[in-house]
């Protein structure tokens, strides 16, 4: 046997068992109740050759990448995103300018997100750089992912797929003619205001970030919740830009949206007698629309389109 | 201009003000007053080819030490270490017989220090070990780098300079022979009951880790502290198998203790008409000593021998 993410992740879990109080390894942060609130932890870590590549994104974006998809974690608990931690291990080839602006985007990503960042490490590398970013945030409510119910809608708060779509078409040296889905890859939006608005509705049940891809974190929300779901692929929201550049490079985009990555909008399950409420309420706050896309069910997880089931070619746009 | 490790984090300093409350970068942890306490945070990489070598060091140890020296971090300010959060990133030829010992070593390591793991991330990677150990603490009291004052007793809570003597009879492939430096190498102690009660002493002034060297760790303290410092370097505390390696293998003691690295004993500072006292006290609580080995002053850092100025090699011992 060799060691996936999944069973290394398994395996962690049952080394470290959580003490009741903490919902630890498995959720998108470490949850920690302390005075009638929620301390929230998360840390993620950004690889050169595995996540990126210093030829397809500029320092800049990558340092206020970096410090994105944290929030989007602490954003997916529902929490208000506090101090960062950065540390970064560089090769000495890594030229001080690469470096300076790479550090100017943590900050402006800091300023954007009204983080502070007040510690770290930087230290050598042999070869590769990388990066790795705590957060931590705070929650008066959170929303978890095993709380998800039989009959609820699951709904997503953006387009799925313009994060991978971009990284293809840079791929495919595409780039500029689909500047937005380069755009999605390269400077992804999150969620925190969303994040902490939808973890104090009581219809809202269980929340994650899409940070691996619908199909894939929709497995994980699922097996937390011991249940299973039903996606509409007519649903899906896909953006103009998606569907220009799938029409020209031949994709399937429903397959796109699905298997997507870094997506980082938020995936919620809501009680469906609440949902239209919720959903004009949502829109009402956000002057955006909150997108249903399919029914938790107590079966694995379907794909169906005018229910009739739908055939994805998740592994083919799969990346890493 | 190439980045030295201390050039970035004066850079880094620069472009992240602290806000006044919280104390940045810069010091052992980042310190967050919370509720009449304060919240410690701290984070320490450890990459392959630069702080270590799967060939020199096992796994369950490499897993213990990485805890350790973040344990060592929390002890330096005066905290009590709490939760503890792990990044992996893996090259696919690492074997996972490797990646579950290293775990254990973590585990273990939480298990010696009270410590919760309750989060992370595993990743892969192209050719390197990166491991990146963020841990969190508490403390009612604190004692920073930069309190030091002019005439201050300059002591450390145990001997200097074994765990790099351990690295280099390792080095020379002479390791069975100086098994306990070895040991100091691999398997640091830190002091974190020790740490907690010098905070609570009105007559210690400032507090760190020795995790660089010595010298290098002073300059830190001395730097924050706007002083100097003056070492007797017929005082420094040397273990009885650092003596006998450095006289089979020809090396000059005092310079090894000096430039070490990796000690993690604390360096604290104590007002001058107190220290007799608080060295009893010490030694009856701990049954250890408490070493005095130099003198705050207003001057550059300089080292001495029965009052004539000493001549150390710092440089030819320095490891990277």
């Amino acid at each position: 046997m060799k060691f996936t993410e999944d069973s290394l992740i398994e395996f962690l879990k049952g080394e470290f068992k959580a003490k009741k109080t903490v919902i630890g390894i498995g959720d998108d942060c470490a949850i920690i109740p302390s005075n009638g609130k929620y301390e929230l932890i998360t840390t993620d870590a950004l690889v050169e050759g595995i996540h990126f590549l210093k030829e397809t994104i500029s320092p800049e974006k990558l340092g206020f990448k970096s410090i994105t998809v944290n929030v989007s974690d602490i954003a997916a608990k529902g929490g208000i995103p506090e101090y960062a931690f950065l540390t970064l291990s560089l090769p000495k080839m890594v030229e001080d300018i690469w470096i300076k602006n790479f550090i100017l985007g943590v900050k402006s990503a800091c300023e954007r997100y009204s983080l502070q960042l007040v510690g770290g490490d930087t230290v050598g590398s042999k070869n590769s750089i990388f990066i790795s970013i705590t957060l931590t945030g705070s929650a008066k409510k959170v929303k978890l992912r095993n709380e998800a119910k039989f009959g609820d809608v699951i709904c997503v708060t953006n387009f799925l797929g313009d994060s991978l779509a971009g990284l293809k078409v840079l791929e495919l040296g595409l780039g500029p003619r689909y500047e937005k889905l380069v755009e999605a890859y390269s400077a992804p939006n999150v969620y925190p205001e969303q994040g902490q608005w939808l973890a104090k509705q009581a219809s809202v049940h269980a929340m994650m970030d899409v940070s691996d891809g619908l199909d894939s974190d929709l497995r994980k929300l699922t097996a937390a919740s011991h249940s299973g779901a039903i996606i509409d692929i007519g649903k899906l929201p896909l953006s103009s830009s998606l569907l220009k550049a799938a029409k020209a490079i031949n994709w399937h985009s429903p397959s796109i949206a699905v298997t997507g990555g870094e997506d980082y909008c938020l995936l919620c399950t809501v009680e469906e007698k609440q949902f239209s409420k919720l959903q004009r309420a949502f829109q009402r706050k956000f002057s955006s629309p909150l997108y249903p896309i399919g029914h938790i069910t107590d079966k694995k997880i379907s794909y169906e389109e005018n229910g009739i089931p739908a055939v994805l070619n998740i592994k083919s746009y799969r990346h890493f």
